[in-house]
């Protein structure tokens, strides 16, 4: 939800990672795994979240566009708008393959699957 | 430094968490204990970093802007480029009362004392 310009609504990297992921049927299907930063620029690249087996896809990990992670406070979870199916066929890749330059590829990806804003040029 | 448009240069928040802190003579001065993210935005509020005792301010910690966090690859540490005296007279306050509503006041004392330029309106 968008705020009043210049309003912020701080939150801790340390307090996002490691808190649960739920679907759209609020089911837990993950957890945060790290959270993926731009070194040349103050943005936030995007979410990376692990689904360990759920997805019956082995390691790989899901980037989640910043913007799409809604936090539900009942059930300390961030919420996806996805069933799992959906989430069969989202982006998804080890880790080190995420993270390697160059990351916008990633973020490109993700915010197209997810429907999120692109807020970069 | 600037990326031409659209490359990003990705850093895993885990990574830098943790990670050691010079001042502008190269001495280790502390560790980043935390970043701090907008929830309803994709930015990076500010980095936090402890400098335990050495600055003799007990345990206060310090809000520095992403883009004032130099990487210093042969030294594996961020550098500030602050002495230790003028880092005493920074921003600065317990994590709890840097990432409360309204963390945008310690965004704009941040970026104000570090000479950052400012991103948002």
């Amino acid at each position: 939800m968008p705020t009043p310009s210049g309003h912020t609504t701080a939150v801790r990297a340390k307090t996002v990672i490691g808190t649960s992921v739920k679907d759209a049927q609020g089911e837990k299907i993950g957890v945060i795994e790290d959270i993926v930063l731009d070194k040349t620029s103050n943005a936030i690249l995007f979410a990376v979240v692990g689904f360990g087996g759920v997805l019956g896809m082995g390691e790989k990990f899901h980037p989640i566009p910043w913007a799409s992670l809604d936090y539900n406070e009942p059930d300390s979870a961030y919420i996806i708008h996805k069933t799992k199916d959906e989430l069969k066929s989202a982006p998804a890749d080890s880790i080190d393959v995420l993270t390697r330059d160059d990351g916008n590829q990633w973020r490109q990806s993700a915010h197209d699957y997810y429907g999120a804003p692109r807020n970069w040029s």
